[in-house]
């Protein structure tokens, strides 16, 4: 397989279905959707509707109540970044090399932009209520999932323990729950919502959701080993910047061997729960190891 | 009937179910459900769950779908205050006489609360295919016009214009569309999803649209008349606010005397339309009359 190329083809895919669902930019207030398809098309790596997809295929899903999931939990993923670039929050005035939505549409709009991307992303999910009403059992399990690992109990909980917490240093537990809940909860609920919508047992939705969990956990303690071994020139941006801002990481609390060992346990747990189910899930595999040992 | 009486009594009735989908004040990320807590329990006057439960009994609903549902609009009602107060936006310290959620927590967790409060909205709402599973078509067809409601189509769309146009004088079929959107739409919400839930047709649905479209554009000409018309001290804010802001209203569109009228004649034809569904209505009659003939 050559990885890369499969990765492309697949990137191409879910843009394709994104742009679909972006609402078209009419009416009185039309300004709002500019915001909305300014900050979903910055260019992200669209890594939760893939593993979204994955998960769908791996249980042999067909169908197409799948599509307005996919786009919507790409919506959710990008308000979560608005508001997090807002000046109350982050500050931020540049994201992926782009001017953050809040400085060019003003800060008023930038709110009310992540507002209406959360909103739609609910919105256009339940349009496939009415693509596939005889599956709307199996897509109302789906949006509760995506709603609880959007949620308090998901990322928006991480995000108001990280919020609350920063500035000083934390507990080794409060660390390793702000990444399972502001990372992890999207990456879980990417692969539950797929598997569901898929026709997955209870059991194996509960499969898919401990995979995630060590997928998103291993991601993000890579972010922190990056943020010491990592050169500036991949990256695009400061290393060193934790220890700089005093910051609590699993670098700083396990120390950088520990960490990298706790990557690999994560990912080769995560891909052997993977191959247990004995399905094909090559490109899943590769996928996996691909997000963890990345090297920006 | 005594309307007062009835009235509390709903009231009573609607805060027990309210207080019951308030999540435990517990975990790493307990600031955020106090936050919650603190912006839900300000004492609003519930008129968007007593709409919906009103519709509900109205086609002879039975069962408990509706329960969280009754949450679920009073939560992204009071969402959308809390984001409202915020400082880019209409900059307020103090609402019903209670400091806003921003100013007792600060502007990070305001905006997080706010987005809280909506994603809990629908987690709250999806409890329903748990309780009720065997109406899981009903249950996505109403948490798919909550969600188009409360959206860029609906209130969102109406609060990004309102932002976008505020300042300076708009035409009157803007200050329409504002209305209709802004408040209208989860009035609409409201009279519908209660309806669904309720297994009323898609004829009637549409009807109590209709209904619901007509009363929300009523209440909100009405407060432009308060504020030429009402007395301070019954009001408990300033009047000719508008006039001072150089703000378009129906008032200073029509005129007050044309505006009493239009208040008037959408207020009949909305009873009327009630009326012809031959159903026992008393109660959602006077609550109509009540709400657009208030004194404050």
């Amino acid at each position: 397989m050559n990885f890369k190329e499969e990765y492309g083809k697949r990137v191409n895919e879910i843009e394709e279905i994104l742009a679909g669902y972006l609402p078209p930019k009419e009416g009185y207030q039309k300004t709002i959707m500019e915001a909305m398809e300014y900050s979903l098309t910055a260019g992200g790596k669209r890594i939760r509707p893939m593993l979204m997809l994955e998960a769908f295929r791996l249980f042999g899903g067909t169908g197409t109540a799948i599509r307005p999931f996919l786009a919507a939990i790409e919506m959710i993923h990008t308000y979560s970044l608005v508001h997090d670039d807002l000046p109350a929050m982050d500050n931020d005035d540049y994201r992926r090399g782009r001017k953050t939505t809040h400085v060019v549409y003003g800060e008023d709009i930038g709110i009310l932009a992540g507002d209406a991307l959360l909103n739609y992303a609910f919105e256009t999910a339940c349009t496939a209520f009415d693509t596939e009403p005889e599956n709307s059992l199996l897509i109302g399990r789906a949006l509760g999932i995506l709603a609880r690992k959007s949620g308090i109990y998901g990322m928006i909980g991480g995000q108001v323990v990280d919020v609350s917490e920063s500035g000083h240093q934390i507990s080794g537990e409060m660390l390793d729950f702000i990444y399972r809940l502001k990372t992890g909860a999207l990456i879980e609920a990417s692969l539950m919502t797929g598997a569901v919508l898929a026709g997955a047992s209870e059991e194996e939705t509960a499969c898919m959701e401990r995979i995630a969990g060590r997928v998103g956990l291993a991601f993000q303690i890579q972010d922190d080993i990056l943020d010491v071994t990592g050169s500036e020139d991949v990256l695009g941006k400061p290393v060193h910047s934790d220890e700089k801002n005093d910051k609590t990481t699993y670098v700083s609390w396990k120390g950088l061997e520990e960490s990298g060992k706790e990557v690999s346990r994560l990912t080769d747990e995560a891909v052997a729960e993977l191959k247990g189910l004995g399905r094909e899930s090559g490109y899943l595999e590769a996928l996996f190891r691909w997000l963890v040992y990345r090297e920006k």
